[in-house]
């Protein structure tokens, strides 16, 4: 309605008056806030770092079992692109006080040209590399562990401890499941994982499900998106926050539907059980729940929408305090 | 069930662990990203600036015609506090390529001690004062006025033109209009508009609706929560933009029940049929719509809730090019 009386509008101006002459007294800048997003638990200070987004250039193939006229659908939805997924990296700087914890590290140089801005929102939320005391990884995919050691080999974190969880070493290091991965993507994971840890293995330190690995911060078994997946509930008096990884990918398309499987998933119905475990747990426990695959600053709370559907309900950017 | 594993866990650990002291190798920060937000409109740049927000301290009288319970409850289902209401406050910089225009000004110094942040934001974002060519107001209350001259008189946009809808002016400066003025919210608004305008008012121009008030830029009448309350559509090429100004306060509020009526509303009635008809042209038409008191970045798309209710779904911050 009123478009069409502006566009009714501006047909009869356009013969009457001239429209201001473009005279760029101030050009448009683009440039976005420096994406992190910070948030208390407790005596714990997390920050959402922001590494960009990577783009799957199609729907066909990126969830294994829906129509591709389906996932169109819910990423249209959801007011997101239909014709392809954007696919938004998170990660969370955990401050417990005494130490100062990356949970995951991003794409490095090594992702979309889309990603890779970690490291200048890291710096912008006041942080620097040497201060980083220990690195822990949710899985070994590349979009997690690129950020570790750069493509000609610097390792980013001088000063910091690596962690990461025994069954994903036990998984990504072993010759014989490398020997029988299918060629492209499987495969490609296997190299990766070589590439960042061979040559600092002898650094890395493993660690079991049901631990605490940092101060306040406890591994969390969510297997299927690899063997080995990792969520860190984080806690602090109180207060909860859960960081459940890789439960999902986009957002729209997993946690609206949780029974569909994504491309990237080593055991699709593991990943589905662990899935709908997750999910309904934050819905029924109004958990603050945060996602490395969700639009930034990636953190939210879950509603169930039936019996099997969930919404994501994000914070908003200026919380109140 | 993770939270009551963590308890069972910590409770064991700590009988035989010492927990890492703290160190405080590197404090917390707390410092949060700067509350600017860029958007294309065709060849038009748009930044939501935020300025923070205020707190009504109770529910009690908040919404005229819903009970108390009902408000809390509408508020802790969107995870906001219940015992409150939290209203952020966000205007919008258009800069049209030719002029850099502000749509409405924020509190200045006159507002909550939670507001006040917009010129930092404006800042940070990449703008001056002196290089803004026009301010335009939706209406005349004064979080949405207060920024354009301080309390000691400075004017803030010294190059600016200043623009009104002419039946703000004609309501707010009405001298038997004041006169019959309730004490209290509505006295002191007619107070606040002649703080502001009164010494400027020669160089205030007044604009009708459906005129367009700067380039791309068109004014859309909305009555109701002040007799001349205005929107901007705001188009360039195929591309559009609706700023609804205040057709709702709290979105959790007032989007999820659009015919409950906000305290602030001068006619509440009227602005329950306009907050009716733009939700229902926006969910039709599928607009991006900004609102001046949703969470930050503040805008979004709509979507039906069954026949009388509304959803935002809220843009995400790193935005797919």
């Amino acid at each position: 309605m009123i478009l069409s009386r502006r566009h009714a509008l501006l047909g009869g101006l356009s013969a009457t008056l001239p429209l201001a002459a473009a005279q760029a007294a101030m050009p448009p800048s683009g440039k976005p806030a420096p994406a992190f997003y910070r948030m208390k638990v407790g005596d714990i200070e997390l920050t959402a770092i922001s590494d960009g987004y990577g783009v799957y250039p199609k729907i066909d193939g990126f969830v294994r079992n829906a129509p591709s006229d389906a996932v169109s659908h819910a990423l249209a939805e959801s007011f997101e692109p239909s014709d392809r997924v954007v696919i938004p990296f998170t990660t969370l700087v955990v401050n417990t006080g005494g130490k100062l914890v990356l949970l995951d590290t991003g794409n490095g140089d090594l992702g979309a040209p889309t990603s890779g801005t970690w490291m200048e929102n890291f710096r912008a939320a006041g942080f620097t590399p040497e201060a980083v005391d220990m690195v822990i990884f949710s899985h070994l995919h590349g979009d997690h562990i690129n950020g570790l050691r750069l493509k000609d080999g610097t390792q980013r974190f001088p000063q910091a401890e690596i962690k990461m969880p025994a069954k994903e070493a036990a998984f990504w290091m072993s010759e014989e499941n490398r020997a029988k991965a299918a060629p492209g993507m499987m495969a490609g994971n296997f190299a990766g994982v070589e590439r960042v840890f061979k040559p600092i293995m002898k650094n890395v330190t493993l660690f079991d499900w049901d631990r605490e690995v940092a101060p306040g911060v406890i591994a969390v078994g969510a297997p299927g998106h690899t063997p080995g997946h990792t969520m860190f509930a984080i806690a602090s008096g109180s207060t909860h926050f859960l960081a459940v990884s890789d439960i999902t990918n986009n957002t729209a398309l997993f946690v609206r539907n949780p029974d569909w499987a994504v491309m990237f998933d080593t055991d699709p119905e593991i990943a589905r059980v662990t899935r709908h475990r997750v999910l309904d747990m934050a819905a029924t426990e109004k958990l603050h729940v945060g996602f490395y695959h969700a639009p930034f600053p990636a953190n939210g709370f879950i509603t169930r929408d039936g019996l099997t559907r969930y919404n994501l309900i994000p914070t908003p950017w200026v919380n109140p305090a």
